[in-house]
C-alpha cells in the first residue's frame, strides 16, 4: 500500500495512492480516516493525485543517516568501507517533500545529489534485536541526501554539510508492502535533468536494513515517523540552480525536486 | 526571570521560579498562563518547588552543539582549535531534565561529562545577522553534553557517541534575564559526587554566542525551543554508574543527574 501525506484546500491528510505509478495521470488518492501509525479506515473519498499537493510523507523527529554503505560509492569518495557504520543526523528542518525546491545554500559552491532508500519507522523502539527489526518498519520511501561536498571536506562533523534547510527531500509516499528482503533487492536511480547519474541496487548495501536498525537503536530510541537513510550508490555529482533531480526506486516511486537559488 | 517546565499531579505546565537559587528550600514556582515563547501572564498560583517535578525546560526539535570551543579543552583532547566551528547534533531523544537518570550506554566503557552553557532559542529564525542574534534568544540554561569518549574516538561522526538516549541533560530552568554579553561572563563548573572536575568561565569561548547563531543559521532554521550547546571547558572526565554529576552556571542554577546502569 502506498500512503501519501497531502494538502488540499488548506487541510492536511493522509491517503492511499491507487493506480499505476508510471505517471500522475491515472493515480488517485483515497483519503484515510485515522493515522497511518495506528489503525485506520479508508474513507471512500477519492481525489485525483494531480489535484493535491504531496507533502513529505512523514514528519520525522530525526533522520538517522548512514555514510559509505555502498562499496563503489565509498571508493569513488576515496574511502574504505568503515569498520562500523558511519552514523549521522539530518534534522527535521532539512526535510522537504516531493516537488519542493531544494535551495542551494549560500555557504557552498559544490552541492551533490545522493539517491537513497529511506526506511520509515512505524513505532517507538529502542534496543531492537535483529529478529524484531522488521516489526518496527512502517515502510519505505525515496530520499535525496543532498550534500554540500566542499563543506563536508573541510568540516569534520557533517551537521552543516548535510543538515542545511531543504537538504533532505523525502517522498513521494511510503510503500508499506515491502519486507526488508524485498526492499533490499530494488533498482535505485538518480537522474539530473533526465540524465542518469546514479544507478545501483539496494542489495549492494554493505550493512542491511535490519543490521542498521539494531546498530542505531542500541544507542537511541526511534520514534514513529523517524527515518533511516541507508546510504547512496556510486555516481554522486553536482547539482546547480535550475536542475531537476529525481530519485527513483523500483517498486516505490519517483521523488523529484528542482534546485533553486536562494532569493 | 527563571522559567521552569514542570509536572504536578499528572499535568505539565510552565512557571516562574521565585526566591534564592541556593537550594530548593526557599524556592517557589508561580504557574504561568500561556506559553513562554509567546505573551504570558502569571496566574498567581504558587507551588513550592519541592512539590513539583522539574522537566527539561524546553523540548527542542534539535540540539545544535559546538565542539572544541574552549582552547584548554581542545588542548586536553590533543586537538587544535578548529578553523571553523565544529557543529554536530544531539537529537530530541537524547534530552532529559534535571534529576532524570543518565543511563550508561551498553556500547561504551568510557562515558564523560561535559558542562556547557545552553542557549535556548525563542523564535523561528534563519540567516540571522549578528546584530539580530540577541533577539532570537529566549534565555540560557545548563547542559551536560554527555559523551561516549571511546566511541567518539573510533566513529568518525559523533551521532552515537553524543546522541544516545539521556546524553543531553538540560535544566534546571531557562534564565531570561541575561543578554549575550552577561551570559559570556559566567563561572561554569562541573562536579562529580561533590568533587570539582571542571571549572571555567563562559568568556573563554573561542566563538561567542552571537557568532555561533550567525554560523548555524546560515545553514539551518532554528525553531522555538531549539538549543545551542556552546562547548565545554577543560577538565572532562569519566562518569560511572552511581555517580551524581552536577553542572552549575553562575546566575543560572545547577543541573544535577545521577548515572545509572541500564536495567
Amino acid at each position: 500500500m502506498r500512503i501519501a501525506r497531502f494538502s488540499i484546500d488548506g487541510t492536511v491528510g493522509f491517503g492511499v495512492v491507487e493506480g499505476e505509478a508510471t505517471g500522475d495521470g491515472g493515480l488517485a488518492l483515497e483519503v484515510i480516516k485515522g493515522h497511518p501509525f495506528a489503525e485506520f479506515e479508508r474513507s471512500g473519498r477519492r481525489v485525483p493525485l494531480s489535484e493535491v499537493r504531496l507533502l513529505p510523507p512523514v514528519l520525522p523527529s530525526k533522520v538517522v543517516a548512514i555514510g559509505r554503505n555502498y562499496r563503489e560509492h565509498a571508493r569513488e569518495m576515496g574511502n574504505e568501507v568503515p569498520g562500523t557504520p558511519v552514523v549521522f543526523f539530518k534534522p527535521s528542518t532539512s526535510v522537504v517533500g516531493p516537488g519542493d525546491p531544494v535551495v542551494y545554500p549560500s555557504f557552498s559552491g559544490e552541492v551533490h545529489h545522493e539517491a537513497e532508500l529511506a526506511v520509515v519507522i512505524g513505532r517507538m523502539c529502542s534496543q531492537v534485536p535483529r529478529e524484531r527489526a522488521a516489526d518496527v518498519i512502517l515502510g519505505y520511501t525515496c530520499a535525496n541526501d543532498i550534500t554540500a561536498r566542499d563543506i563536508q571536506r573541510t568540516e569534520e562533523q557533517w551537521a552543516r554539510a548535510k543538515g542545511f534547510d531543504t537538504s533532505c527531500p523525502l517522498g513521494p509516499w511510503v510503500e508499506t508492502a515491502l519486507d526488508p528482503a524485498a526492499a533490499s533487492d530494488l533498482a535505485i536511480m538518480c537522474t539530473v535533468n533526465g540524465e542518469q547519474r546514479q544507478l545501483g541496487r539496494t542489495g549492494e548495501m554493505v550493512r542491511g536494513i535490519e543490521e542498521l536498525i539494531v546498530h542505531i537503536t542500541q544507542a537511541m530510541t526511534l520514534l514513529p515517523g523517524d527515518v533511516i537513510l541507508t546510504g547512496t550508490p556510486a555516481g554522486v555529482g553536482p547539482l546547480n540552480p535550475g536542475d531537476e533531480v529525481a530519485v527513483t526506486i523500483e517498486g516505490i516511486g519517483t521523488l523529484t525536486n528542482k534546485v533553486i537559488k536562494r532569493d
